[in-house]
């Protein structure tokens, strides 16, 4: 392993009981190339203190806002100052968090959806044009390597010219909380004022639709978007379907529930060439699937000599060995830490701000068709 | 085996090199419940006779035409006459066929789609009420164990409350054909005169569709369809996605395509209710996953104790021993061949004049929602 | 379809409840070059006529022993005698049964285990040298496009020489039959007098076996068999592994249970070459994965132009349109009624004398290895 | 996340280009209950060296011999001093160091085989008895969640009595190593001298061994094993399989190939009771088969309720979220820690002594059995 100076990260939000907050920190521990410095890991500062001794981080580097961080980290050396700070909360406090970091020279890392409105992300975009900071959003499912080959694959003309593009995304763990008052006031994605105009959509609709562009390499045109709440006193949507226009001529559709009820993590893609097909699905991530016209169809996995660079990269273990979830995050910091560093970085390394506009807009879209009654909206 | 006396059955179409000729053919004689008598073979007479003679069917009951097979038939006794008669032609010309043959006292088994309108359509369903004669349009994959489980289970309550439906119907055939020419004037299924309004819909969009309704026992109410027709000069759909409301709340889609490039026959439906989801691949059939809402998920397969009347005597062999299509043709043959002899059978047992009128729907109300724009269309 | 005057066949056994009847009178049906004319359906007459009744096969071709039905249809014609007997006894009827028929010119089909002793197996194969006769032994899997396919790769060297060969067969039905003494009285294939030697071996490690041969186009050298009767008051084996010496320097290995309590029917075979593997799944058979050295697996399928003449020719429908068992047993039946005519017949399309023999030499091998505490026996 | 003094670690081995130095240093990190301090990294000081300083460990904890470990280490406080050494050097190095190690007071975690003789086995043994010291065998696909709820529902009683267990371990990688001799110099693991007396029992046949004892709780009580060197030239078996007679009635199979070409890493196990079996594969880790005798069969997956306590506690992220290799290891990682902090751990959360003694074993049987033309060899 070759030797870097570890970047100083640093946290807002990912707290105690933060699966996003451990998901990030072991992401950052696993190439060795940061160290979690600081932040504020909740929006109570004891607790945030707690769980800052718990990972032998010391107090003077916790902080209770945003601004008390910014203020506090600009007094330190550019040396042990934050680098890059991981902006992990509820959707609606990104926006005014990213600025402020951005404003102030910290690169970042954030979470998805970016912001809760086209306007507030089209800012930021300005921001990090303006600033050269370094961005990240962290669609966590471009990090696994068969995702970043089939990219490849497509660029490569291995399918030929795209006709159509199904990506899905089904959970269903919003189904026994999504007709439960009670446990529906617990639940912030349900919540408007936290989550923004949409639940299903703006949460795992929004990954979907970004492996749609990140693997294909284009770019959606319009959509028309059939959402629904599950249950009238719900506000935001728990499910929906979702018709894209896509490039010059190319069709496709996602598919999003939070009530699809069994279902686990199923989010998978399949796009068809006028020379063959590639398809993948999350929970089986290490295998990707090529339909050729005429041949046998083909399984890529992990870890082989035929695959393209990034994919080849993007594992540490021998072909046959799992690498999962936290893998796939940890090669997004990897690829965050080599553009911090000035290094070259292969596109796809990690997910940029044109992304997090990208799936901003779509859930806008989405929610603005389907007030419309199913009208085509422009992305 | 029970003894039955062997149905005396005619075909419409079906000659020496059609697919489907063969898949009935084989379905009828698999429960030896059937006995092939005659038939129109083929457009050409000269075609037609010498089928017939690679059948061992005497000469004096092959025909140039429907009238003339039904005036010939009408003058054998009851007990040599055909009962029944598959019309297998194209589908412009099943209309006609069906409606001579019901008014004169026959049977029919029927290809999809049944109609190429709906008028065409309800006037079948009169006929059939009125003549009170067995009336099957062969929706085959109904005829597969699992998916007759996968009906029984959701009627029984299984998955609770039904939420979403996903159908799909993939295959790429279509692909090096419908940017050719050449090809494309060689396709009947591409001629609006012969195929109806829709290709890709009323080919395979419809089976997606009868699935849909088959086993969940809802009845969709609109339907909002983006059809694609792959080239310019092309007229008919060889690829779409269509939105449905199905029942009181429920949601669905159906994607339909013969552009996958590499996709083989990869029908497919997943349902999830309230309680859990339930999904069939027709490529793998002999397998139904449950996913329950909290326990482990569950693989039903065929010739297994712990499965509903209908799917269980739906194989013919032990568990594990691979049925296939051609079973599942046999398997809605058998249901015939019991509606004919006068038996009760299992509501399932056969797809019927409903499931025709259904389909002929759903493939007009998709090809207006497309002409308008995508707009909902009722069912 | 050609027109092939329909080839006369009788069954020995295969009576009403007889699923090994059902299985060769649909494979015999399906592509309409066999007519069964009668036979000895039972060892109960009256059950045997009332079986043929229910077929509509005449009283006079129902015969009460082997003998009569052999001087019965020596008085008619050649035109409507059988001209070949499919035998479906239990095991050690065989070997009496196919001499006789070979012996008075009849063609015969006949069950696995062909005989009970290696002895008996060498004197049909001598008959069969002697007659001219076509003899073929229903190792059913065999007829799988997918098995085909696999023989064909390995002759044309796609995995170049074979180093690794492992097939299994496991079943669990014998579970709750071996320890229950009252239905252990019941069931035929744990009683030495009928079942020979060995239960488990002879009826599916056998299959098994044959596979390993038919496949590879090798021949096993030597076997050590650890074998077990699964409870004290059994006699004969329910399980067991062996291992095998196959070619110069090959290994291999069978495992075989019927006490696998929940497999269902789990035939599987894997072969390792210096240049990559291949592997079938009975349970999915329309697949087929090749597993290249340094290249993304494939997977075959049936239906497709890439695949080899016998395999191609060993389909009825496209790609994607599942066929089963009965469809591998039909092929079987077609290669064989091809070898009646007189036509040139691809080596492997059903399996011969030789097969036969060499079956029955791996069973006698393994229960004398298992008798010897686990010694190599020659085979 | 609970508070922990973090542990500190030290290696043997494990250095810059070596993959299973990697796989520990995250395992470790992944729960942040560990800190790597230093070690002797490599045989070369100065690359040892170098490769501590691409870790941010300082120099003067980089030592060149074990003894220089331990004497320098001596020289620290308690608390500052390594607690745990992970001995990650070729085989035949292990028994001296984690003798030495264990005799000075350090718990140690050593990769599997755990010595080359059965002797130094049992010596370790008594050594860790006399010293009360925590001592782990790395047999890493133990901690997988559904290898661990595999180990509980059986103990359990799910599947009942077990009646046959069959574990293989595939690979393929030495196929091109193996025919040529400058690759097989610089491959240690086919060097008597450094890998002890097997190359493929020792380095995966040991891991499906443990998983057949772990996973059953039962005990093997003799094995018999035809291993195969792949050719002449070469004096370590890289393929083979082995018989075993487990428990009082159980019989079982090891089969084990490192020239299994095409194979990536293909550890699977299958059990089968006198109730139903399990079945789990490695490639696809989060997966867990159930085959009940007369019920749908089902997939177990991680992160839900109804997992047993250590399947539940080894996952860290919700149902359907892979997680890989590096996340078992660090399962066991996590185990060992809590055992050095002296709280209770569940059996099975990492591989003990025992497991060392009893895989040695298995490897010298083995080995034993071949050289006496496959005689059965106590365990």
């Amino acid at each position: 392993m070759e030797k870097f100076a570890q970047i100083k990260l640093g946290f807002l939000g990912g707290g105690a009981n933060s699966l996003i907050g451990q998901m990030h920190r072991i992401a950052a521990l696993m190439h060795e190339r940061y160290q979690l410095v600081g932040g504020v890991f909740s929006s109570n500062f004891d607790c945030s203190l707690a769980h800052a001794m718990s990972l032998d981080i010391p107090q003077n580097r916790v902080y209770d806002t945003v601004d008390s961080l910014i203020s506090g980290e600009m007094r330190l050396s550019a040396s042990e100052r934050m680098a890059v700070v991981a902006v992990l909360t509820p959707n609606a406090l990104h926006f005014d968090a990213v600025k402020k970091l951005l404003s102030t020279g910290f690169h970042v890392i954030c979470e998805k959806p970016m912001t809760t409105t086209v306007e507030d992300a089209l800012t930021l975009q300005s921001l990090v044009e303006q600033t050269g900071k370094v961005f990240c959003v962290t669609h966590t499912y471009t990090g696994y390597p068969m995702v970043r080959q089939m990219r490849e694959l497509i660029a490569r003309g291995l399918i030929g010219d795209i006709q159509r593009i199904d990506a899905q995304y089904l959970q269903g763990w919003l189904n026994p909380i999504v007709k439960d008052d009670q446990k529906r006031a617990n639940t912030w994605r349900l919540d408007p004022a936290v989550s923004g105009s949409s639940c299903c959509f703006g949460d795992i609709g929004i990954h979907a639709f970004n492996l749609v562009e990140f693997v294909s390499g284009l770019s959606a045109k319009s959509v028309l978007a059939d959402l629904h709440s599950g249950e009238r006193s719900n506000h935001l949507d728990v499910d929906g379907t979702a018709l894209l226009r896509i490039g010059t001529d190319v069709r496709g559709s996602i598919r999003a529930s939070q009530i699809a009820t069994g279902e686990e993590n199923n989010l998978s893609i399949s796009i068809y060439g006028n020379r063959g097909g590639l398809k993948w699905e999350q929970e089986n991530p290490n295998r990707l699937v090529h339909l050729p016209e005429e041949e046998p169809s083909q399984i890529y996995t992990p870890g082989n000599m035929y695959l393209g660079a990034l994919a080849m990269s993007s594992t540490k273990l021998p072909a046959g060995h799992p690498e999962g979830l936290f893998d796939a995050m940890a090669n997004i910091y990897s690829g965050v830490a080599s553009a911090i560093h000035g290094d070259a970085t292969s596109p796809g390394s990690f997910p940029t701000i044109e992304d997090g506009v990208r799936g901003v807009r779509f859930v806008a879209a989405s929610v603005a068709s389907n007030l419309r009654g199913q009208q085509w909206v422009d992305l």
